[in-house]
């Protein structure tokens, strides 16, 4: 008999970990293709930290054919999936279409943006699920600085200096948090108008910051964000997004050029396309991972909804640990159902949580204690480099860098709005013209100007 | 009276020189704005180590209104400039025109890429000026040896991990020599099939590399190359460029998905707009640096025919340690012009010059000692950290790192075939749909698939 062959399909934490475990399973025994759109695996609780300059983009992407010997590599989205045919269909990035068969298939495609239907967000807020949109953030942060530090109008200039974030979970926290560490120490070298200081806004409709953390640590955490002068205004969300501002719950009109969408994710919409039974847009698995009425086809990370065997009726949530996890197992399993080895269910202990609110500051609880401040800052960059499957010491050496050195801000200017837009299947790309999936902007109907960019030039502002 | 207003145009090596100058010089008695397309200043000379991932692009990228104080940024292209009424056109980031008067002027708008009218190159080249062409690069071979390692038939595998580097003066030579380096490096962990290899090519008509620098420091790093497997080919040159690869004027047809022209610079084609006498291309200026016939106007750096008052007859040749040396003394002058301080005339003496091979190699000959391998390597590195105008320890974090880790190796996607012509005016900046300058592909028309990227799948190489 032939080799089997195994079909990975996304290579975020579940897809990533499958691939290295089975790889190391398997030995020689199975054929593993792992298909992505990039060539790398993402260290997505970093994010945050590219976006604010601390760390360079290669810093939190890991290559995958450097680190999964054994395992080869397809680049391309995938679209049709055929469970009857065993077949996916893929699209490559110059949009050509092509087909891989599988002997297993492990659907580890994970999560996008979530949207609200708000008027004007889809249009003007970003998200903040892949490294074109954290660098595109990069720059528009540093332009707005830029921009505000040489307006002449007071009105445009306190516009610029105001950002908002949507979405207190752990994401839009530390984007606040490290975001308003970020431009107070570009104004240092770029005084605004006398009396001006760059303001972030961190709104949620729940009653407090990072809900999913107990009360005392929630609560420590925003002290921390309201003494570095993050306006911290929980019970309120965003009723319209314009090209001047939003506009909040509570009545107000804040001036912004700046939206952060962190208000959490959605699975990939490809599990819709499965006809399979869903959970809130996952696919159900059973506690092996394993696609009910289809042996050969299993699910893990964000993409499946697999049953929490500790809370009867309920389902693990859409986190990176439990993805990480889950991957193990159903390399595992896989193997297993491949004569390698025997399965087993997947059951979680929660190690707990890290958010690094950026310098020495940070909430965690590992296994259950509660930390802040520096003991906790500690604990999360320690979590951090334990967690990352490689380019440890790079990201050690940056943080050290960075906390002795001035931050480094300039735009590249690489990412343009349009190409990373809030509604997208596939945030970890950023959008091209022609490519698959794009509506792109012709030289007949130019592309209308972002409104980040529209007043991008000193002389009007 | 109201104080002048000085007007730089360009912040590269002598506009940025300039204007640092100008800055001290003057204090408070000048408004000095700088017209910038791009809010840093780029660090030409180790941009072969950003297109072979040695250091990150921000390392190369000091920021302008980060150390530049007392100096306005406005970020913008030069257009038409009117010496009599005393105004510079330029066009914003965003396509907008703006207007700026000055009361005196300095051109220091630097150089592009040079084009020979040879067929195909200008489609099929890329050049190496700013820092979205370098990311383009190390997207590119990234891509090329992935695929090639992927490919199943032996000739695209081996026109895959084929690299053809035209012109082996300084850039040239550092990217043939560090990218087989990066090459060698990437395949270690991508093994290509049997036997087969990354090979370079270097190509020059002239009769050795580096043939400014002495003949004996020319041969030592021409044996470097040679050792480390570079493909070097003196006297030869390309006859035409195709989508398979590249004629040479030898006869010989290289298949290759990779070309790059380092054949050298031009003047920015700005200064043939002025209608003022020129040299090559370059706006002839006296020893003062001052356009005759304009006491108010002063140009500088590769833009500029500067006269070499040490060999009568002749002009300072485009580098830049003359860009650098001549915005210290343009400057002065400018102040001189306005009754601060006393104005010079430009006077070069040559400190020698530093060609980085990669690793432990280099070729140098400071103030006209030959040097080769390790302690030129060092003198290199030295001689870079002290002429950079910031990020220097990180820069030497970079260097550190690179000694004893694996370099990193992902494609981020964010720079494409067509957003970096080799025929451009702005080779700074990355070209996007819409802006000024560019033919967006347009989705009736779509773009034809660049060369690179038409055979950019596993499934067909």
């Amino acid at each position: 008999m032939s080799r089997p062959r195994i079909l990975i399909v996304g290579a975020g934490f579940a897809g990533y970990r499958t691939a290295r475990t089975l790889a190391r399973l398997t030995r020689h025994r199975a054929d593993i293709t792992l298909l992505n759109p990039t060539d790398y695996f993402l260290y997505l609780p970093l994010l945050p930290q590219v976006a604010m300059g601390v760390l360079d983009p290669r810093r939190v992407a890991v290559s995958l054919p450097g680190t999964l010997r054994r395992v080869r590599l397809v680049l391309g989205e995938a679209g049709g999936i055929d469970l009857d045919a065993r077949t996916v269909r893929y699209t490559d990035p110059e949009g050509r279409e092509g087909t891989l068969g599988y002997d297993r298939l492990v659907l580890a495609v994970g999560s996008v943006n979530k949207l609200l239907p708000i008027p004007g967000v889809a249009e003007h807020a970003h998200g903040f699920r892949g490294l074109p949109e954290a660098l595109y953030l990069r720059d528009h942060v540093t332009r707005q600085i830029e921009l505000a530090a040489a307006a002449d109008d007071p009105g445009r200039c306190s516009a610029r200096c105001t950002f908002v974030v949507v979405g207190a979970g752990y994401t839009g926290t530390e984007v606040a948090a490290q975001g308003q560490q970020f431009t107070d120490e570009l104004v240092r070298t770029q005084p605004l108008r006398h009396g001006m200081r760059p303001r972030w806004l961190l709104l949620d409709v729940a009653a407090r910051v990072l809900p999913e953390l107990d009360e005392r640590l929630s609560r420590s955490a925003e002290r921390v964000l309201r003494r570095r002068g993050v306006d911290v205004r929980m019970g309120t969300s965003v009723k319209e997004a314009t090209h001047e501002g939003v506009l909040l719950t509570d009545g107000e009109f804040v001036d912004t050029r700046t939206l952060v969408w962190c208000v959490g994710v959605r699975p990939d919409p490809l599990m819709e396309s499965l006809g399979r039974p869903l959970e809130r847009g996952r696919l159900l698995v059973d506690p092996y991972l394993q696609v009910p009425g289809h042996a050969d086809v299993f699910a893990c990370g964000d993409g499946a909804a697999v049953p929490d065997l500790d809370k009867p009726g309920r389902y693990t949530p859409m986190t990176a640990q439990h993805a990480w996890r889950q991957g193990r197992v159903c390399a595992r399993n896989v193997a297993a159902s491949l004569g390698i080895g025997s399965r087993r269910a997947y059951r979680h202990r929660d190690l707990g949580f890290v958010v690094d609110l950026g310098g020495t500051q940070a909430a965690a609880d590992p296994l259950g204690i509660p930390l802040s401040g520096p003991p906790a800052a500690a604990v999360t960059r320690g979590y951090h480099l334990a967690a990352m499957p490689g380019n440890r010491v790079r990201v050690a050496a940056d943080w050290l860098l960075d906390a002795v050195l001035p931050r480094q801000a300039v735009q590249l200017g690489l990412v343009r709005s349009w190409s990373v837009p809030l509604e997208s299947a596939s945030p970890e790309l950023a959008r091209v013209p022609g490519a698959p999936g794009t509506t792109p902007p012709s030289a007949a109907a130019p592309l209308p100007t972002p409104p980040d960019e529209r007043h991008g030039t000193q002389e009007d502002s």
